[in-house]
């Protein structure tokens, strides 16, 4: 056996240290929670990912799944696509897609290993050496993870949660400089569910071009919006400013683990194409080859012939849903929830750390309420907004109630202050 | 219109100059070739992609497709998958490619974005600053691609053409220093068909063991040989020196469309942990959320039902178009082909230029066989061996022999020694 060990201490291999030191804080909170096991017959409910399959109750379209079969037995995509997705499928995303203003063809499209990857290669694409990039706090984590591991100074404008988690544009102008590579604005918003109005959003619009700064717009949530505000695409107002799309067929179509997403180019100015941002894209593109061809074709079908039934009939469930937990947090001492979510998935809930002086902060709020009651939420802190947890309504209603019982109780347990 | 360009000036976005500077040489030039337009009845055959589905004469297995209606079907593969991969599938990829010495785990598995993501992970992790990296030449180019792009300094070794294309041992030697952090190692191979001997293959280990230099074996065509020689995983050496398999389904199962592959991580005396690499490969996958999760599901039936006769039906296509290029380059003055291969779905041509006064080199050689002759084959100069080019020959007979009458006709137009 000492044999066999011979000489280990003599490898010195490393691993790069920036992919050591690289987070995605919501996976890497998720992949090492001890797993809960179940006590006195209650199960672990986790309104913890953004997953809309993960309870079993939305399914997505059925024609989406004979699609698939029919791509599957005909043989016809096993091979490999072009890097930038299969031409079908980019001409279908540009109809569905296109914006009002701006003429686009189907190379303004690349199709992407979901929504993540759009985000990756908008960012990737853009992150010259010493440049900074602007990103929402709370915000969608991996944001920051890709920009960070690119390179790009991280630089936060904060979404006001008292003015329905509208952007600080006064803060914003102040954090650019001639440095500053890109916004990313998220709309409708995770982590917030917030919905911006056409008139926000052409500020934020007019304020980009005035600081000649091009627009990443995620919008993985495009179309998801249940209350009263419409969803208006930020490429409304590509005249204005250069905006890269980010989208996918995840969260509207219920099938994330499918794994395709792309990035729109709305540049009618030619400002990105100037750049070299296009040619960017269309490197990294063709060494990352791309994603499932089987799933590409099966977009066409996916973009032209879903009922609006099923997309209402998600929307009802997200509806109610969001109801259902915004009353329930009024009721819970310690807890609030200034603007009710009308938009993705998700809402914000602020926690008066005054009424629960034993538990420190919301790391340890989330870890004792998975701990005691085997509800597991995220921290907001994975958000950048300490003392907040965000709650995933997309659960089966039954769910939500129970899950609610049980925090209203964990919070009843601990609700304490100072003396 | 004037207005409305007005102020494009002022736009000063530019690009990363990492990303408009990486290439994929076999993607760029794919993607660039202008379309060949049918001539005198004349299609294009294109002997250029190694993809084995592109002739629609070989099919993945009928048991995938169904497994694969039946996980669609099964609505329980439509939510997001762990980042490293279905625990069941990582299972199944180790009960198969184990290694006879060492004892692996689910948690030695990443499933990738095929095995193109497998390589470019592995390479990643490994790409400490300053650092180089050893690649076979002529070689695959993405290994290249990958290595540049992370910032390691690429160092080729040859393989000998007249030696069945073993690699160079006591060049690679010299290529070694205290910087190098790994050497790919590709068997069966790609570009040039050779299978690597159990006795060659120890030597690398053995030379990897005293420099202390861990190996990327890309096993992409694992099991794919037809020739006297089997195939020898590299991991039957992993008590030696820790060895990071990249392989996947694209090839073996057809199916290189589905975007499936895996780095298996032979860590026996725990090396690549200790120096972090396990960590940097978690990080890395967390960052990138994965692959198809619906693909991931089939990979158990993928590798546990597929009938050794599918297998060899495909071997036989492959030695049968195999042997019929290699006899036809011998027919051919200014061509030659120094060893037969043995392995994978490609070879390399010699071409003489002492023959051919009036073509300049490999890439003058293809694009005019493509213009005159609509044959489209890959410049060896893309696999960086200058005056070879590569041919696919995992193509139906008919076309081969085809494509082969026309490469004849051409060379005999164009053969011509100085006066
Ligand atoms: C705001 C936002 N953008 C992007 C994504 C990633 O989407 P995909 O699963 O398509 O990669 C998510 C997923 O939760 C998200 O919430
Ligand atoms: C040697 C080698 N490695 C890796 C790959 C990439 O495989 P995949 O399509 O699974 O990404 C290829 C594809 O041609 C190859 O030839």
């Amino acid at each position: 056996a000492k044999d066999e060990w011979n000489g280990v201490a003599e490898w010195k291999i490393r691993a790069n240290p920036a992919a050591v030191n690289s987070k995605n804080p919501i996976r890497d909170v998720m992949e090492s929670l001890p797993p809960v096991v179940a006590r006195n017959g209650k199960l672990e409910i986790s309104l913890a990912q953004g997953d809309p399959c993960a309870f079993g109750h939305l399914l997505p379209p059925d024609g989406a799944i004979e699609a698939l079969l029919n791509t599957a037995e005909s043989s016809m995509f096993n091979g490999y696509a072009h890097s930038a997705g299969l031409l079908e499928s980019r001409r279908l995303v540009i109809a569905k897609y296109h914006s009002i203003n701006s003429k686009l063809a189907a190379d303004d499209v690349y199709i992407t290993v979901g929504c993540s990857q759009a985000i990756q290669l908008c960012i990737e694409a853009l992150a010259c050496p010493g440049s900074n990039i602007l990103l929402p706090r709370p915000g969608f984590p991996i944001y920051e993870t890709f920009s960070s591991y690119y390179g790009l100074q991280c630089r936060h404008y904060d979404l006001l949660p008292d003015h329905d988690w509208e952007i600080d544009l006064e803060q914003l102008e102040s954090l650019v400089d001639c440095n500053t590579v890109a916004m990313i604005i998220c709309n409708p918003g995770n982590p917030c569910g917030a919905v911006y109005s056409h008139e926000h959003l052409s500020q934020i619009a007019g304020l980009a071009e005035r600081l000649t700064v091009p627009i990443i717009a995620d919008e993985i949530y495009a179309h998801m919006v249940f209350g009263t505000r419409k969803f208006v695409p930020m490429a409304t107002f590509s005249w204005k400013v250069p905006i890269l799309v980010a989208g996918g067929i995840s969260k509207r179509w219920l099938v994330p683990g499918w794994r395709l997403g792309w990035i729109i180019l709305h540049d009618p100015r030619g400002i990105l194409k100037r750049g070299r941002v296009v040619e960017a894209l269309t490197r990294l593109v063709q060494m990352t080859i791309g994603t499932c061809t089987l799933v590409q074709a099966v977009v066409p079908d996916l973009l032209l012939h879903t009922s609006s039934d099923f997309h209402q009939k998600t929307l009802l469930t997200l509806k109610l849903g969001a109801e259902l937990c915004f009353e329930r947090v009024k009721r819970i001492r310690g807890l609030s929830c200034p603007s009710a979510p009308e938009g993705a998935m998700y809402m914000m809930v602020k926690i008066d750390f005054l009424d629960f002086v034993e538990l420190k902060n919301d790391l340890e709020f989330a870890a004792v309420l998975r701990c005691e009651e085997l509800v597991t939420v995220l921290p907001g802190t994975a958000f950048g907004l300490k003392n907040w947890i965000r709650i995933v309504f997309v659960a089966p209603l039954s769910h939500l109630k129970e899950a609610w019982d049980r925090i209203e109780i964990f919070c009843q347990r601990h609700v304490r202050r100072k003396p």
